[in-house]
């Protein structure tokens, strides 16, 4: 039965002055580094290993996969990095606080650029700190000027059917490292969710959701693992 | 000009204790992470770049990759990772003190082992708690009983044929990060030095090689990056 897990990055320094932070590189806290390994240490104890690993182009969740691996005993395994695995990019709201955000453009406005499914905030303005247009890790890449829910799963499901799918599909137990809303999308798409409930599904940081599929790739047993 | 900068890992925990490594898959000490990060640091400072970076599939090369790349927020670089680029596999002496292995066959012995070009050590015996025959990381490998520096030398090379070599063609600038005699491999391969001289050529912990090569691969400048 192929199994998947995938896990959200540890605590970021801006998840802990809630900021948006979207494709900005935005490093672990030491929370976010102990998040990274208590995950490592947990899923080795509860006998989960993995053949592939998959993560996105951001630091925060290469360094929770690589923190988790080092636990693990696993850092041999071969990891693909793809911006397609990226976070959600927040557009104008990049950098902001989300506190003072909501205080400028109120609190319902904030509400619909957090959490309606299609919606994007605003897009990143020209000359804006956060430009990633120069970054040459996105060579060859249309950086999103702005994205909502929904432009983050057409870009995350094809990456995972061109890549994740076929290799889950060939037997090998696949860990996946990202960010709270390229994980939206794939919890959406093999769990069934639908558009209006998806947004509101909170992903934890450094807890492992381990999938147990079908053939087909829909989930049979879906949960977080604990210590218990 | 294609460029290629080649680090081993940083201290481990058996160049502490002076034992005879190989293949055991000995981590890092607080040192060897020091040094690891340094080196990464260090290459910042030089200007120095990469596109792609090779390791073994051994921790202490990997980790020391890692940590170079996290200090050079080069973390989403693509990482390849391969038997062939492990240390030499030092068979009956994995595990043994140096000193203590000198005591027991002679120094003359103990430096043929550690020196001579085609001579083996003594393979590993069956039932060594060194034997990596059930490490799942070597699945579909013949781990070797022994190997000497010509025996690693003959696996390196297909590999830097086969993927560092095309690699380095197309344009990109390649880091390596391995081990004491794999490197001697690609240093005696690059610089054409004598079968006699290789072994005797020491590549200190945690400090850039870096080559410039011209179109053929072949050495046009070698030196250690230094903080000058």
């Amino acid at each position: 039965m192929p199994s998947l897990v995938l896990i959200r990055h540890g605590q970021s320094a801006w998840n802990l002055e809630n900021r948006f932070t979207g494709w900005w590189d935005v490093d672990l806290t030491n929370k976010g580094v102990e998040e990274a390994r208590e995950a490592g240490v947990l899923m080795q104890a509860k006998g989960l290993d993995f053949d592939l690993c998959f993560t996105s182009l951001q630091t925060r969740a290469i360094r929770t996969l690589n923190l988790a691996l080092e636990e693990m005993r696993r850092l041999w395994l071969p990891v693909e990095k793809d911006w397609r695995l990226n976070e959600r990019h927040y557009g104008g709201l990049t950098g902001l606080n989300k506190a003072e955000t909501a205080a400028k453009h109120g609190e319902e406005q904030v509400r619909i650029w957090r959490r309606s499914f299609d919606i994007p905030p605003p897009p990143m303005e020209a000359g804006s700190p956060y430009d990633l247009a120069a970054d040459r890790r996105y060579d060859g890449i249309q950086v999103p000027a702005t994205e909502s829910l929904k432009d983050t799963i057409a870009r995350v499901l094809p990456y995972w059917e061109a890549r994740i799918a076929p290799a889950l599909k060939a037997g090998n137990r696949v860990l996946i490292s990202a960010h709270g809303n390229s994980l939206r999308a794939l919890v959406k798409h093999l769990s069934g969710i639908s558009d209006e409930e998806i947004a509101s599904l909170e992903i934890p940081t450094g807890k492992p959701i381990v999938y147990q599929l079908d053939d087909d790739l829909a989930e049979v047993e879906r949960y977080y693992l604990h210590e218990r």
